[in-house]
């Protein structure tokens, strides 16, 4: 039986058999205390054994992160929990040996539990943080299945992306250490396997756009490559994302799927997970459960880039890059905009310029049909944008980007078959999950961690 | 407005306005009927439109594809729909140009709409395909959420694979055509990214295993890769797996999992998709409804690997391959005792041999307690194991198979820490789909295929 459908199900008196992990273990002369746990909820369970038991001396000597077996009634506590087990028996299934990373007095930093990834999901706070990026995951399923979407599943390898190639991993089946060459002495793709230059991708937003054109409503949800070698607190190498695209969806219709969406995800969570949420409000960042309570009940503000920069000349502060009609918005604009209106904001019609070659054109041919949303305490959480379906412009988009336009001929297609208005945003995944734990490095919403230099496990 | 909500909530005499794409277009000297479709819903609907539209010789020209905005009101059909739409007004949103490939006279061969894989998600056959596609996976996150499972990102780049590195891209970020070497003329992987050789990965399951240990029960359902260089029906190069992993399992529970969910998974698509089904079963595989109703009904059957040798040996059938005490079975067998039993059989106790180096060695130290779950008309659809947790034996079994023990001293840990018996299970999704559509080939399940020479798009 899980641990989590006893709390749901059992009452004093029930007799129950479970097994699980101690967490900690006090024994006093005539009796013992275990905090008992096994995954399937945040909540531990206590186990206070007597010397009744035949093995009590054993019971006594077993080490935190030992696996055991107890089978027992459940008896009225004194604690803070309705009951506690009442053991008839405590089996013990896998010890922990004394050199367990965990058992260490005092609360491990994060850095160090990052050294022992394959361990540290035992501990609470990465507990409590993968099973809200479990749970935030399904939110983000379950809202887009009931609203008629349909869940895309884009290639990993791919021959083009809509980012450009220079921040893609090759892939091969070639022998690195002996690449065969062509008699120009180029790499001779022609013999690796698909017979070309493969990549990892780190976007499938384009093959979603022709799911869109059949599908109206389509979402993408997996894992994403970007090389850049920055090592930063908000960067990795390997992240997931999701990427809905609309078709018959201007910029307003998907600001309010954005909203809609983020507000469903959130709530989810607080549903959910609200010990799992306790804990990170009471030691990972304080304040946290007011914050996503308030994004939940507030209305998102839509401001444009001129209007945001409006703002930011009008502030009475000193910035360290100076706000600019032409040019992106740096992370303290973001913040002094989002404790401004102390709200999320999106920010449209951002200079074409600065954007990428798909996105929509405004009739003032200076700026674009973007958007970003900001949060507070977050930063920048999702992007998107109308997509550009005037092939002239879209051509001419494509020259200045030095995009090649050969290897994306079938995307150019959609606009020539049926192609209609559409809009569709990218969120990655782990940028929700630091805004829903409190967590502030990507490192530590992610099981396994990529970054440059490091790909451990 | 979806076409789906439509059908679901609107009656005779309710006003509307859709926006989608003509499936059809049939214009007579006075009136015409387009179906319509959105993507949200594989039903269409039927517009009867006459030369009261003001527009009613540009509607009459309007092809196949073209995307466009109705308005009308619902009124009751000779047909065989409840409603049509009397339209007061049909609105070109995106013309279809003449050289659209699906407008050709015919029903397009499989083969033929592979070559166009951007545009065949419109057709008939791959809105069926692709949203039960979506509607699986949904199952499969809805199945192991409600049974307090959670969900895993693993790691996609990695040092190590459980199944072997011969069969895995590597993936880098070095020059190709001018591979820095060291001294000894190897690969100087210290210029890489992550300053080691990575690849991408082909299982999820040793850190799923690590998760397991914290969480008791967890899932992965991720795109998963092999250099395969093999041309045939089932194997793509790319493809999604899931790979649930139990703390506190053996294989009789193991087999109790898998059973349950691969019926809660085709229960829901049956429930789900009832018009798609019908399609599927009409198009592409005669039966295909009565083969998942009595999947959801019947008794999986299980054996050991003996018995379905006892079973082969005493067949009165030429085979082309003898069946052996000592080693695999062949699909000819895998259809035999499929047949036999006319129901799902999961055949366990492997040779050990045969089987991977992480799985549990029974008593007689010639089998292991592995289990493949063998469905009629479709051969292996899972295939698992209790793991080995004994470390004498595991090294044993590591040695012998030449896996290289230093990158997975961490995996290994596992065992010295709390470790306890465990079991899992990996089921490749595609074959899955082949299963609940009838498809033949797995290059018709995927979005965009990628096989051995092939990466379009």
């Amino acid at each position: 039986m899980d641990l989590c459908d006893v709390f749901k199900t059992k009452k004093i008196g029930d007799k129950i058999e479970l097994e699980g992990w101690i967490r900690n273990n006090r024994d006093q002369k005539e009796f013992g205390f275990i905090d008992f746990y096994d995954g399937t909820t945040f909540d531990t369970l206590q186990i206070v054994y007597t010397n009744e038991l035949s093995n009590f001396d054993e019971v006594c000597h077993m080490l935190m992160g030992s696996a055991i077996k107890v089978v027992g009634t459940l008896v009225e506590s004194n604690g803070k929990q309705e009951y506690e087990l009442k053991p008839d028996k405590i089996e013990l299934v896998g010890e922990c040996l004394g050199d367990y990373p965990l058992q260490a007095k005092g609360r491990p930093t994060r850095e160090f539990l990052r050294e022992i990834a394959y361990l540290r999901p035992r501990t609470k706070t990465f507990q409590a943080v993968f099973k809200i990026r479990s749970l935030a995951a399904q939110a983000i399923h379950e809202y887009f299945q009931s609203h008629n979407y349909v869940y895309v599943h884009t290639p990993l390898i791919t021959t083009t992306d809509c980012e450009g190639s220079d921040q893609m991993f090759k892939i091969t089946t070639l022998d690195m250490a002996n690449v065969p060459k062509d008699s120009d002495g180029n790499v001779d793709y022609s013999k690796d396997l698909f017979n070309k230059q493969t990549y990892i991708t780190g976007s499938g937003q384009l093959h979603g756009e022709a799911f869109a054109m059949a599908f109206k409503k389509i979402y993408t949800f997996g894992p994403t490559f970007r090389t850049e070698n920055s090592n930063t607190k908000t960067h990795a190498n390997e992240f997931w994302m999701i990427e809905p695209e609309i078709a018959f969806c201007d910029l307003n219709g998907l600001m309010d799927i954005e909203e809609e969406m983020l507000k469903y995800v959130v709530k989810y969570v607080l549903d959910k997970a609200p010990t799992e949420i306790d804990f990170c409000d009471k030691f990972i960042q304080n304040g946290l459960k007011e914050k996503l309570e308030k994004l939940v009940n507030s209305n998102f503000v839509r401001i444009t880039h001129k209007e945001a920069i409006d703002i930011l000349l009008k502030a009475n502060q000193k910035w360290e890059f100076t706000p600019n009609y032409d040019s992106d918005i740096a992370k303290e604009h973001e913040k002094y905009i989002t404790e401004y209106y102390n709200a999320p904001v999106f920010i449209t019609n951002w200079p074409k310029d600065i954007k990428a070659w798909y996105m929509k054109v405004n009739d003032d041919n200076k700026t674009c049909a973007a958007v970003d949303l900001e949060v507070p305490g977050a930063g920048e959480l999702m992007g998107g944008s109308q997509r550009e379906i005037d092939m002239d412009i879209l051509m001419q988009r494509i020259k200045e980007n030095n995009v090649d336009a050969s290897v994306i001929d079938w995307y150019l297609n959609l606009r020539k078959f049926g192609g209609c208005y559409h809009s569709g945003f990218g969120m990655g995944f782990e940028r929700l999950i630091i805004y829903l734990t409190g967590i502030e490095n990507i490192r530590d919403v992610i099981p396994f961690p990529r970054t440059p230099g490091s790909c451990e496990y």
